[in-house]
C-alpha cells in the first residue's frame, strides 16, 4: 500500500472529529492527499447501516445483530474507499475502526471479544492502521461534553457513565497489545494542545510519505 | 426447545413461499401454533437490512457486506423471533436461512464457503432446523416463471441462468451433507403434488408434536 491509514479512536465526547478535521486540513496545507471517513458509515450502504445502529427507535437490535451491521459498514468501507485510496497513496484518516466495536461491545457491553474479533476478520480483508490516535477522555467530562453541546444523545450515547469507564480501560487495554501501532494522547487538554501531540504522533507516517514523495 | 423448526430453501421462483403458505394453512387447519416468518427480513430490523440487500440500486455493496448483512438480519430474525417462538412450543416456517447464505453467496457467487460459515456461526447461536425442504427446480423454468409473474426482477433475481445451475447444485450438495435433516422435494411438478410431498416430509415432525400434545 502505498498511502497510510490512520484511525482516530476513544470514547464519545473525546473530541475525534474535531482533530480528525485539524489534522487533515495540516496535512492538505502541506500537500498530502487526504481522505476522510468515519465508522459507522463513509459509504452510502454504510450510511444507511448507520441510521439503523444509531436510531434509538431500534432497541430491540440484537447484540450480534449489531455486531454483524458494523461490520458489514466496515467491509464496505474498507472494501469501497479505503483500500482505494491507500493504494492511491492517499493518507486516510478514519474515525473509528475495528477496535471501536471490541471496546464498545466487548469491554463496555460484555461481549465475548474472541468473536468479535472473529466476526470482524472477514470484515477488514486483513488491513491494519499504521497508525491508532487514542484519544484517552476522562468519562465523565464526556458526558458533560455531551449534553453542553445540545446535539442530543443517540442510542449509544445514552448508556451510562459506568460503560464509559468499561470502555475506556478496554481502549487502554487494546492499546497496550500493540504499543507501536498505537498512540495514546491525553485528550483532557485545549485543542491546540491535543493536536500538537497528535502532529508529533504522526510524524513518522510524515516523513515517510515526504520522503518518498520527494524520491518520485 | 419445544417447537420445530422448519426451512423451506430453493432457488428464485421454485414456489417456496406459495408452498410455505400452504403447509402454515394446513398446519393451522390441524390446530398447530404456526409463526411465518422469512430472510432477510421478518423483523423491523431485518426488513431495514431487506431492502438495502434486494435494492438493484446498491449494485457497489461489496461481497462481505452482503454477507454480514444476511448475517445481521439473521442473527436479530434469530434471537427476537425464531427462539421465543420454539422455546413457546410453536412451528416456525421460515422462507430461506443459512443455506441461501452458503447456496448463492458460495456456491453461485464463489465467495469462500468456510468464510461464509464462519461468519454464520454466531448468527445462528447453535441453532440447526429440524427439517430443511429443499425445493428443487430446474433453473430454465425458474427464470421464465419470474418474467411471466411480471413482478420485476430485483437484484439478485437479475443474476443469470448459469448463476441458478451452481445454486441449484450448490444446494443439492448441502443436502447431501446431511440427507437426514434435508428432504428434496421435485418442485416442477403441480403445486398440489409438491404440497403433498411436502406433507409427507413434515409428518414425523408433526406426529411428534401430536404425541406430545397428546400426553400434555
Amino acid at each position: 500500500m502505498l498511502g497510510k491509514f490512520i484511525v482516530f479512536e476513544g470514547i464519545d465526547g473525546a473530541g475525534k472529529t474535531t482533530q480528525l478535521d485539524l489534522l487533515g486540513r495540516e496535512l492538505e496545507n502541506r500537500g498530502y492527499p487526504v481522505v476522510y471517513t468515519r465508522e459507522p458509515g463513509g459509504t452510502r450502504v454504510g450510511e444507511l447501516i448507520r441510521e439503523i445502529l444509531l436510531n434509538p427507535l431500534y432497541g430491540e437490535l440484537a447484540p450480534r445483530a449489531e455486531a454483524f451491521l458494523y461490520a458489514a459498514a466496515r467491509a464496505q468501507l474498507v472494501a469501497q474507499v479505503i483500500i482505494p485510496a491507500l493504494e492511491a497513496g492517499k493518507i486516510v484518516l478514519c474515525d473509528r475502526f475495528v477496535d471501536s466495536s471490541l471496546a464498545y461491545q466487548g469491554f463496555g457491553r460484555g461481549m465475548d471479544i474472541l468473536m468479535l474479533e472473529q466476526i470482524n476478520r472477514p470484515a477488514i480483508a486483513g488491513l491494519v492502521p499504521d497508525l491508532v490516535l487514542l484519544l484517552d477522555f476522562c468519562c465523565d467530562d464526556a458526558i458533560d461534553r455531551l449534553s453542553r453541546s445540545g446535539r442530543g444523545a443517540d442510542r449509544i450515547e445514552q448508556e451510562q457513565q459506568e460503560f464509559y469507564r468499561r470502555v475506556r480501560l478496554g481502549y487502554l487495554s487494546l492499546a497496550g497489545r500493540e504499543p507501536g501501532r498505537y498512540n495514546i494522547i491525553d485528550a483532557n487538554r485545549p485543542v491546540d494542545l491535543v493536536l500538537c501531540d497528535i502532529l508529533k504522533a504522526v510524524g513518522e507516517v510524515l516523513n515517510e510519505v515526504t520522503e518518498r514523495n520527494n524520491r518520485a
